[in-house]
C-alpha cells in the first residue's frame, strides 16, 4: 500500500480487504499515512483494472485470481506460492491439490534480475522471499559451474515472515532473546528454489533450513555448496558483477552482508567465501522479506510488465 | 562470581581483577549482588589456594597459569583458549606462539559429558562455547557412524559472546535488527570442534560458520552432516539417550530446541532430523555461552576434579 | 513452579492446569526442567495441602481461593487482583462485582518489607507488580512526610507483564521496535497503589502511566512527587536504608536503577533525585516483575507465614 | 546523506568527515547506497553553496558555521545545540562558555510547525529531538491555557539518541532486556523546552526525565501537566486540529501513539488523556529522533528557507 501509494505510474489505488472493509487504511495500519478507506473484494470493479495483486495464502489465491482475469484485469501478480512451482503434480506435493491448474501454464514466475517478466505475462508469480535470496546468490554459480554435489541454505528470517496472526510463536515473549530452526527438514520454499536453479543449471537436492530471529523485517541466508572445483571467490565475485550488471538492486561485496544493510530497502547484498580446508564454496545472501521478498519485488515485476524501469516508484528503496 | 558465590564447596572467595581492583564487586556489576571487593592480582596468596579460575585471553592466560602453579595453587581452570589444543604447533597456526608449551602436556581439556576431567587434573581446559555445543551434538553420531564427508556447523551466538569491549560491532546499533556471519571460514574454535570429535571417530575438515543475532545469551548450532548410510532419527535420539544418560545437563527431546529453552541455564539441548531428499543428517544444539559455554562448565570442571557431583552448586540452573 | 520445585520446605507440588491437566510439564515449558505431570484442578487433594497458590485471573480466583479453604488448606497465596484492595464496593469501581466480597476480611495484603504477613494469614493477597515497585519506593517518603501535592508514577514494563495469550498486541511486531502509553489515565493498580500508601501516611489521587517496552521481563518506575517541602536525596536514601535495613531484596543506590540490575533476580533497587529547578522529588525502582512483582513475592509470603527467613529458596535471586 | 541525495532540489551534493575522508560513503555505511565518497572538510568550497548542514558537536560546531558563512554559503542549517538558546548565558549555564557568541542573534530556531524560518535566515537552529516532541505537544496548549502550575516530561528514547562513538551505555548486552532513567534531574534539553514554550505562553521549569530503551530509533514522551482547569480531551484534539491543519507531518489521535507508528518517518503523533481523579492533563508525542527529531526537520527547515514546500524530498516519509 505504501508503495503503490507513491508510485507515479498508480492512479487509482483500490485497497479490498475481506476483514477491514470500510475502516481507514491509517485506522487499521496507524503506521501508514496512506488515505482512503479498505472496500469489500467484491466492491472492486476488476474491469477497470489495469493491475491488480493478490496477497492472499496460497491455495486461497487462485480463484481470486483466475476471477480477476476474467473481469477484464490487465495483469496479477500474485503474492501466493498458487503460480510460483511449474505443474500441479510438484504444487501437490508441497501444498495440496492446486485450486486452478489450467491456470499455470499463463503463470510467469518473476524474478526481475533473473527471470524478468514482460508485457506478455498476464500471471506473474511473485517469488518466495526465501527463494529470492537463494536464486540471486546461486543462479550466477549454477549456471557456470558443474559438479555441485550439495547445497544447504541455512537461512535466518525475521518474525514478519511468519504472518501477521498472532499465536504463541509469534508472541514477543516467544521469540525475544531466542532463536530456532522452523519447517525443516521440508520447507515448503525447497522446491521453488530447486526448480528455478534448475532453470539455469544442474543441481542437487537442496537442503533448506530456515531459523526465526529476534528482528522484525530481513533475511540473511549462509549457502554451503559442495563441489568438484571450488571457484576462486574473486572469480564468483566477478561472475555476480557480470550478471548483475545493470541491476539497480542486486549487488555482491567483499564484505558479508549484514541485514541492517538491507532491512528497509529493496536491496539484495550479496557476498562469497571459501573454506579451503574442507573445500566448500559460501554464499551470503541477504535482503529485506517485506521488501525485496514480497511488496519490493511485486512492485518490480509491475514495471517490467508496464514497460516501465525497473525502480520506478521504489527509488527511496535503494 | 555469582555462581561461586551461591557454591556450597567455595569458602573464601577472591576475585582478582587488573582494572578494577579496591572497586566494590555489585559496583561495578550492579547486576551482582556479590559482596566484597575486587583485589589487584598480586594482592592473591595463590598458595593458599585450593581452586583457581583464569579467566584472561588467550595469549595472556597461560603465563597467569604457570604462575599460578608454580605458587603452589591445587588447580587451574582455565576459561581461555591457551590449553584447548593439543600442541603447540597446531596453537601456532590458529592463535600464534604458544606462551607456554611447557605445560600443554599437564592440560585435560574439560568438556564433562565426553571428556571428563579427574583429581588427577592439575590443569583443566575450559572449552570454547562453540566447541561444547558442537561436541556434545556430533560425538555420539561420530562415535558410532563411519563414511562421513562433510560437517558443516552453523551457528548463531548472543552478543555476550562477542566480549565486553565497547566496540562498533557491538553498539546497540549496529546489532539490533540485523544479523550477519563473521570469522568464517577461519574461526579459531574450528581445530578444537576437529581435534575433539577427532579423539572418538573420523572427521573431515569442519566449516565453522558463526553469525551475530540480536540476543545478549545463548547459541544455537545447525549441523549439516553428510554421510553414507543416514541413520534414523530415532536412532540419533537413542544415541543422545544412551551417551547422556548420567547427564545432568545434556538432553536430547524431539522437538528442535530454541535458545529460549536453554538461557540462563547450565542445560544443552539436541535434536535431530533427517532430509531424506538430499540424504543428510541435522543435529540442533543450543546452550547458554556464559553459563554451560563458560562458567557453567568450569563450576562442572571443579565438581569434577574435587570429586563431586558434577551439578553441585548449579542445581538451580538445571 | 521452577522457584517451588528448588524450595526446600517444598515435599510433594502438585501443579493443576485446567488446559494442560496430564501433560510433562518441561514439555509444555520447555525452558523448565522441572519433573512431573500437570494434573487438573479438582484432582488435587485440597485437605492434605499446607500452602496452595492460585494464579487465575481477577474474578476468576476469589471462588478457588474459597474451595481450598473450605477443603482445609492451610493457608493460600493469591496472586490475582481478587484480594487486593479491602473492600468490594472500591472492588466494583475498578473491577467489577466481587466474586466473594465475605472472604476479604480475612485476607491480608502481603508485600513483606512494608506488610509483612504472619502465620495467622489463611488468604495472603500477593501485591500487583506495579503497586509493589511504586509502594517500597514511596512508603518510606509517605510515612514521614507531609504536605503531597501529586503523585505521578510513569511505569515500564516487559512485555511478559501483558499475559501469555498471544494477540496483536503481544505480537512480536507489534511489540519490538516500539513503545507506548496503555491502561491510562485508569489502569486498576492505581487504588491498589492508593490504599496501601494510605496506610502508611496521606497521599493524594495518584497519576499512573504504565507503557510496554521491548523487554520480555523487568518493569521500571520514575515517580514524580511534588510536595511542599523537597526532602534532601540523602535523607531519601537514609529513610530506604533504615526502613530496609533488615530487608534481603531491597536496597537503594545512588546511581538509578537499570532493569537489567534486577531482572532475573528477587530484587527491588531504588534511587533518587531531587529537581531543584521545579521543586521535585523524583523517585526510581525496578524490579523483575515476574520474581519480586509476582511469584518471588508468592514465596516470600510463604515464607514468612510459615515462619521461615524471607529468602528461603531465593538466595540464587539475590 | 540518504535524505538529500534523494532531494529533488539538491545538484551536488558534498559531504565532509574528519575521519573518513577519501573513503566511499557507501562502504562506511553498508546500509547507505549513496554513491560518491567523503571529503576532507577543507576541500569543501564553501563559496559555491547554497546551504550547508553541519552536524557536529555542541561547541565544535559554532566555529564551523561561522567559517562557512564568512566564506559565502547562503545558509547553515546547525544541528548542534549551539545556536538553539537565545543568549550566551543561558547556554553558559547548561553547556559552558558559548564558542561564538556574536552570532547568536543571526540564529533563528527552525521548528517548522511552531517556529518556520524563512528565507531571511541565514543560520537555523535545528531543534533538539526532545524539545520538538514537548514543543509540537505543549505549544497548543500553553498558547491558550493559563495557571500551568507543573510540567513533567517523562521521555523514552532509542539508542540512536545516545550518538555513534561506542562505549559501555551503547553496548549491545548492556541496553538489551533493559531501560533507565539518565541525565535527570539536569538535561540539556530543558531549557530549550522552557525557552521555546515561553515564547506562546507562561510555563513553570520543566521537569525533564528521558529514558533509554532497547529500541534503534524513535521517542515517546509522556507529559504530564498539572494546571486549575483541565480541559478536556476534545478542546486539546481541537486545538491540535486548529494548529496543525496546513502539517504535512504533525497529526494528532484519539489513540495512543506507538513508537512504531513513527519510526522511520518524518511524523510526530500526538494524543490526549486527562486523568479526572488527579486532575492533570496528559499528553502523549511520538517521533522517530534522526527523522522528525533531527535530519528530517532540516531539511524541512531547508525546505522553508528556500521558499519551497515544507515536504519536498520528505513525501515517502509521510
Amino acid at each position: 500500500m505504501r508503495l503503490l501509494a507513491l508510485h507515479p505510474r498508480v492512479g487509482v489505488l483500490s485497497v479490498a480487504s475481506r476483514g477491514y472493509a470500510g475502516q481507514g487504511m491509517s485506522g487499521v495500519y496507524p503506521q501508514l499515512a496512506v488515505e482512503g478507506s479498505f472496500v469489500a473484494p467484491e466492491e472492486i470493479d476488476a474491469s477497470g483494472l489495469d493491475v491488480a495483486f493478490v496477497a492472499y495464502g496460497h491455495g486461497e489465491s487462485a480463484a481470486t485470481v483466475e476471477a480477476l482475469l476474467e473481469a477484464g484485469v490487465g495483469m496479477v501478480v500474485d503474492l501466493s506460492a498458487d503460480f510460483r512451482l511449474p505443474d500441479a503434480a510438484m504444487y501437490g506435493e508441497w501444498y495440496g491439490e492446486h485450486p486452478a491448474p489450467g491456470l499455470l501454464k499463463e503463470a510467469r514466475y518473476g524474478l526481475p534480475e533473473v527471470f524478468p517478466v514482460d508485457s506478455e505475462s498476464r500471471i506473474v508469480a511473485n517469488p518466495g522471499c526465501y527463494p529470492t535470496a537463494a536464486i540471486l546468490a546461486l543462479a550466477p554459480v549454477v549456471r557456470r559451474v558443474g559438479g555441485i554435489r550439495s547445497i544447504t541454505v541455512n537461512a535466518l528470517s525475521g518474525v514478519s515472515g511468519a504472518g501477521a496472526r498472532p499465536s504463541v510463536k509469534t508472541h514477543f515473549v516467544s521469540v525475544n532473546e531466542s532463536a530456532a530452526a522452523y519447517g525443516a527438514p521440508r520447507h515448503r520454499h525447497t522446491p521453488e528454489i530447486e526448480t528455478m536453479l534448475g532453470r539455469v543449471g544442474e543441481v542437487p537436492a537442496v537442503t533448506f533450513v530456515p531459523h526465526l530471529i529476534p528482528i522484525t523485517r530481513g533475511e540473511l541466508e549462509t549457502i554451503v555448496v559442495d563441489l568438484d572445483d571450488v571457484p576462486a571467490v574473486e572469480d564468483v565475485l566477478g561472475w555476480y558483477a557480470e550478471d548483475y550488471a545493470g541491476s539497480t538492486f542486486v549487488e555482491a561485496r567483499k564484505e558479508y552482508p549484514h541485514i541492517a544493510h538491507v532491512a528497509n530497502t529493496n536491496r539484495c547484498r550479496l557476498s562469497v567465501a571459501v573454506d579451503e580446508r574442507a573445500g566448500k564454496l559460501l554464499l551470503f545472501s541477504a535482503l529485506d522479506n517485506l521488501l525485496k521478498g514480497a511488496s519490493g519485488a511485486a512492485v518490480q515485476n509491475m514495471n517490467l510488465a508496464l514497460g516501465d524501469p525497473e525502480d520506478m516508484g521504489l527509488e527511496h528503496l535503494k
